[in-house]
């Protein structure tokens, strides 16, 4: 039996790390077995590939290399650990998938959402995620949350209408996919967030 | 007006940097402002798209995540030293090129013909080399003359057959083309490669 497969996607400041832990240790409470994992990333070779994605550097990165190392980074995940994980009947619970780079390459940079398709079908395949739960806040109050933290990469050097954009296209894939997506409010303290998260995965996944 | 665009292809061992060398500064001397450079890489960041590809690991790299590897150092080479040198007037020589992808992932490993097509269409929209020299030997005298430089790269740990695929898949492109193709026979005294290649270059781009 074919494990399940859910992401968390959201722009920056949006609480994704408290949020996974929470969501990682739910499941595990209710004996499933969960890998959790992240894109870009979560092999040794995908890790790399962030690396170069996030770095900053004076060189500037063509918009179409940097979709192609995203979904190198992705099909290198999908051989190695997501699709192996739902093969033995895990869980993978993963830190962004492809919505984000229809949200951040797509809605953000303005490449080709036909092109962006066409990789997606080409690298996974039938596979789309089980759920997709979506952390919305406005932009202003998540960067404000996100500069709290170390030194920003690649992408959280972006300006503000940037960032305007990817969550206008995470809006937009979620309001084209509503019986996959769940789109919670991040705005409130974080264990009203946690609730409306419990009640999403108690729904959708149909568990105690 | 623009420059042209040669790409010089072939197997392990076949001589393409003396040839390249040769090429150069044939070109040089008559006058002809010349970029060399190379793939996978030509800029900082298709340098490191390029050690991740060459490097020997652990880890199985999937198949499509070196073919997207490929095309992103690909685009970026084209952005950042291809396309500003050929709108300069320029011309570039170029150590492989698209020909290679076709060779080495399309034949050698296998990948679907169309995939690399479609890349190649999106990544490069029209631009195409002007004229390539295929450098042809067989495949056990090519790996014997690579055997006796530096420790071999993750692809020249492959199999002899994987090569035998390599030099066919050569060699149908090039047949497939013989507008823009010039096969060289590759076994003679280097001395009488190089003048296959100074009669091909006299003939096909009109230079004395």
């Amino acid at each position: 039996m074919s494990g399940r497969f859910i992401t968390l996607e959201g722009s920056e400041g949006v609480g994704k790390s408290s949020n996974l832990a929470f969501i990682h240790d739910f499941l595990q409470a209710r004996g499933i077995s969960v890998v959790q994992t992240r894109e870009p990333g979560g092999t040794e070779l995908a890790e790399q590939i962030r690396e170069l994605l996030l770095a900053p550097r004076q060189e500037k990165m063509s918009p179409q290399a940097e979709l192609l190392l995203v979904f190198a980074a992705r099909a290198q995940h999908l051989q190695e650990v997501i699709r192996p994980a739902l093969a033995r009947g895990d869980w993978v619970l993963c830190d962004r998938f492809t919505d984000a780079t229809f949200a951040y390459q797509g809605a953000g940079r303005g490449m080709d959402l036909q092109a962006i398709a066409w990789l997606e079908d080409w690298v996974q395949a039938s596979l789309r995620p089980d759920l997709t739960i979506l952390l919305d806040l406005q932009v202003a109050q998540g960067l404000a949350r996100a500069q709290e933290r170390s030194q920003p990469d690649r992408f959280e050097r972006e300006a503000q209408s940037f960032f305007e954009a990817v969550r206008q296209g995470y809006l937009q894939r979620a309001a084209a996919e509503p019986q996959r997506f769940a789109i919670i409010d991040a705005a409130p303290a974080l264990i009203k967030v946690q609730q409306q998260i419990q009640d999403v995965l108690q729904a959708r996944l149909g568990l105690a």
